[in-house]
């Protein structure tokens, strides 16, 4: 019925999340709220890692991707089920550090890292820099040398793969503001240069095609162009590359009409990619690392709200107001991303109207929804938003300022706060005259 | 040459905002860095109440609509500059309080105002609640009635008006999630419901028919339309409404192309229509209440910004990378909103070069400009992005895990900090495990 397993309906015809009430639960902690379910979560990270088991031997890491959603305890969570991490700021790694996350699976991304957060990664010992650029890659090398490091990094390549057309195109990917390009010899050249620098070792190549791609084929033909690439590096530097990152992108259900991949297929498919390659060109098998972000944590997540007033425009349209909105899910107003709406109250209802869902932001675009299907809705109910674990807490803003919601956690039947609401006095802490 | 009076060029070739250099501003307080020029914020405050005591008597008020930027020491300039606020959430509202800003003097706005902070308006004497709906109508006679109270209300009005099309439309404009329609009877329901109510003092009537608006118009179209809906209040109703209150919206500057309408002028030909419209409808002449924001702050705030990489795409596109982005200026990534473009460090250069400006967030859409024209642009150069005093402080998130950045005020040749840059510290207050 419900587009996640751990959603069901209780005898109070209520919205249960890995078995607890979502009404209890607006009422315990109030609206808006984060609700997310930490045995989903770590279930979606044990598909990652016996995918990798069964389908490459285990030569492999999936690191959480931790933009979707970055906080003390999913560092904890994630860590506890062996996974890695790629973190794309000083205050995402500041965080993982926080956590206790090895330091040695932390992977460091972006397109324009400063050099203090590259130094705060090399005094930490993060484990990879993914370097972006040539201006990068010199600013590394020469803090690598002033502390006697040797770094190991990988690059940040444009294979050319658009996820959406499946073609290898001439231009389109390269026009990205990410990473190094293939097709101009813009990568080849950079890794050269690197294998010259004494405080820098390269030991692998990353690309990241796309996000929400529910197709297994460019991800197959991304593997096939990095594998190509690698074996031009090690004919033509003698260089043998030993890690191979594919990214992220894998698409979760929002609404029923997604259709994900299962995580298996697509392991299975580009192992297969990867070993026929690797015979190919006589290439060692390399480490693959994938980035799973959305994947592991969408699903698992829940916001509830109340809602306040409804109005009818005859003959237009229905809006129900929540007190939440672009403050706490931008990715309406930002992608018109399709979300599934439930009256937390009345869960088991048919939902027999159509209606719009009005954030309470003073912006007319502050909606959370439009033209979606919903059970009857008046003033005082619960509003819940399926699959807001990615891309919500980590996006919010003050607008309208608004303190951020509070996140539970729900495990075994027991919730938790892990992040606790912000008050008003927080909002106002920096605050000078 | 620059879209705001207030900057300049100095011997250095550095850009100036209120007479400071703002490479020096850089390099002390590091960036991204929010600049606000206070003068130039109370100059504009004073555009406001001057043309309401030129051309109207002074029997009107200009709010400032903190939205655009809300800080405890925005509420105390404005305060000494005698303007009132409009407030949208209890956040707003306790940020103004505590800036002891006088309660009298705020009008609480919102489609979907809570329980809570419609007790927290009343239980601190805010002058207007601008009511909404029917829902929060009742909620708010209820409170009112509970502590013997009589709340001064307005009623935000959707008058029909479309600012781009400036015709009464029949659809759209009564296509919102705000207010109580003309067209339909809706809004003379409300007031005829409101007028029996016993906590209730229906004092005036809102409307807000858009922003950025370059065009007078749509305002004077909306004056004579509620005038005219005052009049009819009066004579089927026997309630002389004393407030007329017609938002805000008025443009400006972002770049050299736009071309605001003069505060004065706006008064003058609003002035006129209520003047006459009241001689025809035998009203008395209602105190006009304007709520301008962005048109007080946005061309005092500048963003300063460390360019990174520079990144040539070969006949495609030179990508300039900075330290910040959609954390701290969605307003591109949400509306494509054009900025001018300047290197603070070459500011008296020629502009010779075509640029794409890209943030720092892992993420494509992440751009604060596309083509754009700029000084040549090199790793550690300081970009300043004008105008940006308004929905960009306000709208800012922590994605990616970014801190806020500071905010620094000028007055008078000396800066002061008025928010202090969030430490990553300040990012995991919250956090448990």
């Amino acid at each position: 019925m419900f587009i996640a397993k751990n959603l069901a309906v209780n005898e109070k015809n209520h919205l249960t999340v890995g078995g607890i009430d979502t009404v209890e639960l607006a009422e315990k902690y109030g609206t808006p709220l984060y609700v997310m379910d930490e045995n989903l979560i770590r279930e979606n990270c044990r598909l990652y890692k016996s995918s990798i088991d069964k389908n490459y031997d285990g030569n492999g890491l999936a690191l959480y991707a931790s933009k979707a959603f970055s906080s003390l305890s999913i560092y904890k969570i994630v860590n506890e089920e062996g996974l890695g991490i790629d973190v794309v700021s000083g205050g995402e790694l500041y965080t993982a550090l926080k956590a206790d996350f090895p330091a040695q699976k932390i992977y460091f991304h972006g397109n324009n890292k400063t050099k203090d957060e590259l130094k705060m990664a090399l005094d930490n010992g993060v484990g990879r820099i993914v370097v972006d650029n040539l201006t990068e890659l010199s600013v590394l090398n020469e803090l690598a040398l002033s502390e006697n490091k040797t770094v190991d990094i990988l690059f940040r390549i444009k294979p050319g793969i658009d996820a959406h057309t499946h073609s290898f195109v001439m231009t389109g990917q390269i026009d990205s503001k990410f990473g190094v390009a293939l097709e101009t010899g813009e990568a080849f050249d950079i890794i050269k240069t690197a294998s010259e620098m004494q405080g820098i070792n390269v030991v692998g190549i990353h690309c990241h095609i796309g996000s929400q791609i529910f197709d297994l084929k460019p991800f197959e033909q991304a593997a096939d162009v990095m594998m190509t690439f690698m074996a031009k590096i090690k004919s033509e530097l003698k260089i043998e590359l030993s890690e191979l990152n594919l990214g992220g992108g894998f698409g979760i259900s929002y609404t029923e009409s997604d259709t994900p991949i299962e995580y298996d297929k697509y392991m299975e498919a580009v192992s297969k990619i990867v070993k026929a390659s690797a015979l190919k060109y006589d290439l060692k098998l390399p480490k693959i690392i994938m980035e799973p972000g959305r994947s592991i944590v969408a699903s698992a997540g829940t916001t509830l709200y109340t809602i306040g007033s409804v109005k009818e425009i005859p003959n237009i349209r229905k809006y129900v107001a929540v007190d939440g909105g672009m403050a706490d899910n931008p990715r309406y107003i930002l992608y018109q991303s399709e979300y599934d709406f439930q009256i937390a109250n009345k869960a088991g209802d048919a939902k027999t109207e159509t209606v719009t869902i009005a954030g309470r932001c003073c912006e007319s675009g502050d909606l959370l929804g439009e033209n979606v299907k919903l059970q009857n809705a008046g003033a005082g109910d619960i509003l819940a938003v399926l699959a807001t674990g990615a891309y919500n807490y980590s996006m919010a803003s003050h607008y309208n300022r608004l303190p951020n919601p509070a996140v539970i956690m729900i495990k075994d039947g027991k919730e938790r706060v892990v992040i606790k609401r912000e008050s008003y006095e927080d909002l106002i802490k920096n605050d000078l005259f």
